[in-house]
Order: structure tokens, then C-alpha cells, then sequence
């Protein structure tokens, strides 16, 4: 498999890093992950848009411009011959001899790979059963950057308790999912947690916000709490590779009836006509 | 240069990690650094057992049993003919597909290496001058994990301002450095964080709980807010390389005369003579 280190591909084997990248002994960089639909990058602009946010809020210099970077990532997924899967992109600060404040000049490192990987289409049909952990992260989750422990031990959580996703709750606060966003409907509400540096401002959550004004629902950018999610009619998450994911149970507690409801299948359909709309799937 | 990898001494170059290392897309790992006082380990069963602890937490496999290790690291720092520095030991979960739960089976990649260092003595001897900043770490800081951006922008801000160390400030609560912890003396009263989850629990800290049995200091393990640090009679930080280290001045803020305070002294001269009976420096 070859892999977009910097400016070039190479063979995955070649790639290395030395110990004292800052990447490897701080989590000092940043990542995105951008769906592939038969061969087309899903919302690349919004992706390549939120890597270079984060990169300006750790005072990180990218190492290409985007539209270079934009050039190569599709260079790359052409050289893989994979047509359905995801591309993951990082950029690590580079090598310097550690100390914590960042070094004066060191080359950023950035690599990508592509995966091949499918949809989740059972998932998305029948729900699935989630689990809730203590929302224990820093308060810059906002940044998509590699400290990723506190989503790491809740995504565990979940899996050892037979969940597919962790529910993080915040001082009583639901704010999102380990990697994904969450959103749920009481009535002709739709609630999810406002984009501040409590939640990582999803690119699908985006889309479904689109998608939301074309529904006689009414969007609720507003903080909501455990026991009010558990009485929400309905609940789904959002994520690059689930797309819109129904949650049919939380904890021992059903969601409705503890099948998908109705707003989360019409707003599916709508995900699914966008993306006929793009490509052709 | 030579690096221990896992259970062998290699030359730094030979050092590879494949990209999908969890310590390198999760900052899934651990760590330590023992100070090195004339080729002798200083306190490193603590620091071991600190690794061990930590690991724990984590669910990490220990790739070697601690003796073996700490025999591999005796070796390292021969090898290296440093004889004062300190020596940096980690380790991270291991290479599997990027997922953010923990994979089945991985092993582990242990890592460690050598540098020289001089003690920062005309620091330990002035005292430094220190800025705050928020604590917007996770909040299980108290395992020495690679998730480490909390710190490192606060040691950012704290160079940008001509600190030599940013002091942290959750909810108002004086909780430690960005890579030390915080002591402050008002009267006869010696205050520091408690060793919960908001601070990691220094092995010179610990050393210096040690010490104060031998004055007439009353330890407080205690928060304390920001306005009562700027009103105490002395204040200082220890860490692995700075020891212990007069803190001068808070932001604009002299702290006392804004020189080194008599206990900061006494307490240097007790961990001097502690160094002195088992090294000789």
C-alpha cells in the first residue's frame, strides 16, 4: 500500500518517523477523515476547511497549500484503486528535541492512507444501543486533534458494555458522542449541542443542519440533559462514515418505541438524495 | 546515537513506527523521565511504579516486567556515556487499523533514550518568573499520558510572555505547572494540591512531602484559589529537572520580597543533601 507522506507517495513501509516527533510524544497535530463515494470525496472543502481551522487554532503551519493538498489526497486515492472508503489525513508538528512549547523550526509531518470500508447499512437500518460515560475530555474538543484518550476509554466503554457509540455527558450536559455528534427530536424539536469547544463541530452534523430546514422541524443549537435525552421521541448520531445513525436505546433506557422514529428516516432519505445528487452511488 | 526498543539497544535511525502506532493517532501511551545524577538513577522505583500505575489506568500491557526494564535502561545509559541527564521511557498501545476502542492484540512499542542535561542552577538559584493560564486539560491528568496539548499551550503562552513556567488555574483552584507542581508558604503552613485527578502526582513533589517532615512546615494538602497564591509568603515548583524552584513572581505579581524565601532555600538544601547521600555529585 502506498501512503501521501508529505508531498509524496510512498510505499507504506517506507514511511518514518522519528521518536521525537512531536506527534508521537505530545498528540501535537491534527487530522480529518473524508469519505470516499465511488471514487468522490464527500464535502472535501468543509473537511480541508476544518483542518486548516485547526491548524490555526494550535499555530501548526500546514505543509502544502490545499488545493495542493487536495491534488495529492486525489492522486492517492486514484494510486489505491479503492472507490468506497475513507482517507485519513494528520499533521504532526515535526521533530525537535522535547521540551513542551513549540520548537522554532521544525518541518510538519503529513501523511494520509486510504481505507477501503463500507457502509455500515445495517447499523444505519436498525439502530443501535449506546452506552453513556463521563464527558472527560479537555475543553478544547473543538480542535480535531491526536489527544484522543478521553474518546478512546469511553469508546471502550461502550464496546465492553455491547454499545456501538459512548454518549458523553458533561455536568449532567449531553454533549456528543466518543465520534460522532448527537442529535434528538421531542416533537417538532431538534435538538443538539451548540458548536462550542465542548463538541467537535461534525462535517455530517453540518449537513444534516442543511437538511434540517427543508423538514417542518425546528432546530435547537441548545444544551440538553441526560434525563431530557432519555424522554427525546427520538435520537440519532452523526459521523463521516455512519452518516445519520438511529439510536434506538441508551444505557437500559428505550428511545421511543426502540425502533428508528420517523424524522430520523426522512432525514436518511435526504442524506441518501444528497449524496445521489453528488455522486453517483 | 543508541535508543532501547522494547527489550533491545538500536541505533536511534533504525527506529521505526508504523503510522497507525495508537501513539501516534490517539496519543495512546505513557510515560516517564528519570533524572540521571552521575550515572545513577534518581528515585526510579517511584518513577517505575508511577509507569506501572499509569499503565493500569489505561488498561496498557507492560511490555517487560519492571526489572527487566530497569536492567535495559541501566544498560541504555551506559551505553550512551551520559552521565548527567535524564533518561525518557515510553510506551504506546501498539500498531492496529485506526478504531478508537482498544484493538485485541497489539504489542506493545517501548521506547526510551538519553540526553544530556545540565541542572538549571542559576534558575534553582534566582527563582523564575511565571504566568497563568487556564487548565483546560482532560480530567485524568494524573496518569502520565502523551495527551499532552493542555500543557503545551500553556507552556506556549508562558514563553510568549517571558515565563519560565505557566501555572495552571481550574475554576478559579491553583492546580500545578504545565510540567511541575506548586508549593506555596504562608506562616507555617505549606499548601499543594491534593494528588487527585487534577494533577499529576510528582515524584519530587513526593520527595518534598518527604522533606517537610523534617521542619517545623505544616503540610496542607489543600486547593487553593489564585488570589491566595498572590498573597503567600513563598512559592515554588519541582519537577524531575528543575527540582525545586523559587517562584518569584506570578504574572505582574511579586510573590514576598520577590526573591527566594527562607524555606525555599532550607527545602533546596535538604533535597541537595538528599542527592548527596545517595549519588556522589
Amino acid at each position: 500500500m502506498n501512503i501521501l507522506l508529505n508531498n509524496k507517495i510512498v510505499p507504506r513501509e517506507s514511511f518514518t518517523v522519528d521518536l521525537e516527533d512531536r506527534g508521537f510524544q505530545f498528540g501535537d497535530g491534527i487530522y480529518e477523515v473524508i469519505q470516499i463515494y465511488d471514487g468522490v470525496f464527500f464535502e472535501w472543502e468543509a473537511h480541508l476547511e476544518r483542518l486548516v481551522r485547526s491548524a490555526k487554532e494550535l499555530m501548526l503551519p500546514l505543509p502544502a497549500a490545499i488545493n495542493t493538498l487536495y491534488q495529492n489526497l486525489q492522486l492517492l486515492v486514484k494510486d489505491s484503486k479503492v472507490t468506497n472508503g475513507t482517507v485519513y489525513i494528520q499533521v504532526t508538528r515535526g521533530t525537535a528535541p522535547r521540551f513542551h512549547a513549540f520548537p522554532q523550526k521544525t518541518e510538519p509531518t503529513l501523511v494520509a492512507y486510504v481505507r477501503e470500508m463500507e457502509r455500515p447499512l445495517e447499523q444505519m437500518r436498525s439502530g443501535i444501543k449506546v452506552v453513556t460515560a463521563e464527558d472527560i475530555r479537555w475543553l478544547r474538543v473543538d480542535i480535531k486533534s491526536l489527544n484522543l484518550l478521553g474518546n478512546v476509554l469511553a469508546k471502550q466503554k461502550a464496546v465492553e458494555q455491547g454499545g456501538a457509540e459512548a454518549i458523553l455527558i458533561r455536568d449532567g450536559i449531553v454533549t456528543e458522542g466518543s465520534s460522532s455528534n448527537l442529535f434528538s427530536i421531542k416533537g417538532k424539536q431538534c435538538f443538539t449541542h451548540p458548536a462550542n469547544h465542548l463538541i467537535l463541530n461534525g462535517i455530517t452534523r453540518q449537513v444534516v443542519l442543511r437538511l434540517l430546514k427543508n423538514t417542518d422541524l425546528i432546530l435547537q443549537e441548545t444544551p440538553f440533559t441526560f434525563d431530557e435525552l432519555l424522554e427525546m421521541d427520538e435520537v440519532f448520531i452523526t459521523n463521516t462514515g455512519q452518516e445519520i445513525c438511529p439510536v434506538i436505546q441508551v444505557d437500559e433506557y428505550k428511545i421511543g418505541k426502540g425502533t428508528p422514529g420517523v424524522y430520523t428516516r426522512l432525514l436518511q432519505s435526504a442524506f441518501e438524495a444528497l449524496l445521489g445528487s453528488v455522486i453517483s452511488i
